[in-house]
């Protein structure tokens, strides 16, 4: 049986000591060693979203963070830009649609990021629109929006701004107050280091305004009932405690490192794989290529179904393929989560080994050293 | 620091196998190994829940569950009688309330369970309604409604039935099938010996039927998309996997027990439980005592939070305190979750012990040996 190596855009590796001290003996909720935890996790996650706002812990996807955000950002009399280049711009869409919420839609084709001039266009277009939702690392494609220009147009025209940092918050630059996001979601199982299961939602004191300017249908997923429990480091439901142990041990580690050390690191990993793809034959799919993620195109003649499965069974190495109109088109890799540079070199080595295995033109060693020399810089 | 032992009517305790499972390597769940532990499950919660119905799995809290159940079941043009005899069947009228479903209240004083007739009486006052909710195990003050004769009732009239077995399902007989429930929630946190984080629905083609006769305005939770990926074994957003690979545990530790035992032992715990209360001064609050936790009325004089913090703080058990008026009134014990007849008997020993410290008068052993009578049987 091969070493496991999980190098998906989430869920991401995980410290063994985070899976351990979620072993630790199970505990309730409402008491003070709970609401202890639920206090560090809470400052940890200011520090890590870089904002004084309200940061809350909702247990669920991440989709179930969207859905928070949106329902609780856009009661009626309100409209929504949806920028959409990839199944998780299509997913706030639908989340639109699904609460009959008045959205307009900004697409780009997949791989491509958003510019504050598309944004800017649509909302000189459409003066109703007074909330623009953006994905900042858009998961399915690999490509980044530039959303600190983004946030400086929405805030010169007293927008709101929805972030999606879901494959962007912990390993790649954003910083809420300072760019002005106004909400901004992330889950647990990214740049976290955890398992699936939590899902975070920053939000400031303009997007708080909106929040209680009305009412839409929700329960499970409203943001005002984890405001009013919050205060006291608390929360409406039973919380995946657990999960809260295992942030509190994470965050620690994320601050003691220093999150723009961890930038860094992730940039360097998708820089090096950037760089290996031309010795591999493969081209890097997005135009707008993000950190946190690669998405690189299948070399003609090469079997994406197959590739991967030799990445896992012979290798051990878990990779992504393509989605809708890309899937087998390209494969998606990681570099987010508990990963070195070791990690970055040993899943090239692994494509190149899985290449030649399919009979394909690849020189040994040679993606791996292109990679090696951006690690020797 | 003392020993911790967990007696909060959910989280229960959970077994030291099933934390180290969850602490095993984290793999992605698009992969056959996850599919294949996802159709473990499904089908163990089919014996454990009595049924040959969709068994759904939703990463979240129970309340997330019971809002897929109602939300789904619920569209327009329908109506609800709510039966509300204490906090959580409170809650589901709020969830009806936040999302406009036309509802109504069947009412009774907390402590008391439903039976058949009084919800006959309110479905021949109000030919409208054609679902009831029913909570089988009222958590907030232990008691229990007679579901089995609701579900003949409801099924005699061609009403729909949603029953929130959060802390009903593995611990008291609940059979889905045989007596006609309808939709069937729970929890992780209780019975099933899981830390909280994932919530299970039962779903049969009655309320199949149901779901699909219209649209309600919702994404997350949403039992449709469940619907679409349960059938090959998939979830429609990233789920809470290592909890679901810890549920692959747990279920087959329950499914080798027997579900019948697991019911007869915790009815013993109960059982032990209400026998020691005269001893302890205390007496049964539920005039419909459940199974699964025991409410016991706190004696006059005797400091309810002090009580709490001397189990807590000396003998390290956590056992919950009343809500809303019966705050200050009443302690709730659980019988749920990893537990054996040892366990009962040694939180009738840490209450024995802190009622004398608190100058109550109580005859040390006296409430243990009106236990352990149960237990000698």
């Amino acid at each position: 049986m091969p070493k496991l190596r999980l190098f998906t855009p989430g869920p991401a590796m995980v410290p063994e000591e985070v899976m351990l001290a979620m072993a630790y003996p199970i505990d309730h909720h409402r008491t003070a060693d709970f609401r202890a935890m639920l206090e560090e996790v809470t400052k940890n996650l200011q520090y890590l979203m870089g904002t004084e706002g309200t940061c809350l812990t909702v247990t669920g996807s991440g989709t179930a963070a969207a859905e928070a955000a949106i329902v609780s950002c856009l009661p009626p009399g309100h409209k929504a830009l949806v920028c959409r280049a990839g199944k998780f711009g299509e997913r706030w869409g639908k989340i639109c649609d699904a609460f009959g919420i008045a959205n307009t839609k900004c697409e780009l084709d997949w791989g491509h990021g958003f510019k504050a001039e598309h944004v800017a266009k649509e909302l000189d277009r459409d003066a109703d629109i007074d909330t623009v939702i953006v994905t900042h690392s858009e998961t399915s494609t690999a490509a980044v929006s530039d959303v600190r220009a983004i946030a400086e147009l929405t805030r010169s025209r007293d927008i709101l701004l929805i972030v999606d940092g879901i494959t962007a918050v912990g390993a790649i630059p954003v910083k809420m107050d300072e760019w002005g996001i106004d909400v901004l979601i992330t889950g647990s199982q990214k740049a976290l280091m955890l398992p699936p299961g939590l899902g975070f939602v920053g939000v400031n004191d303009r997007a708080w305004k909106r929040v209680d300017s009305g009412e839409m249908p929700s329960f499970y997923n409203n943001l005002k009932a984890y405001r009013k429990s919050i205060g006291s480091f608390d929360t409406p439901y039973t919380p995946a405690n657990v999960m809260i142990r295992g942030a509190q041990v994470v965050l620690h580690r994320i601050k003691e490192e220093g999150v723009e050390s961890i930038w860094k690191r992730t940039a360097s990993y998708a820089r090096a794989t950037r760089e290996a793809a031309p010795a591999l034959g493969m081209k890097v799919f997005a135009a707008d290529p993000v950190d946190s993620v690669t998405a690189l195109t299948v070399p003609d003649g090469v079997d994406e179904p197959k590739l991967r499965k030799i990445m896992r069974a012979k290798h051990g190495m878990q990779i992504a393929g393509g989605q809708d109109h890309v899937k087998g088109k390209i494969i998606r890799i990681g570099h987010m989560g508990y990963m070195d540079q070791f990690d970055a070199l040993a899943v090239i080595a692994a494509l190149e080994l899985t290449l030649i295995e399919l009979v394909h033109r690849v020189e040994p060693g040679a993606a791996l050293t292109a990679a090696q020399r951006v690690f020797a810089e």
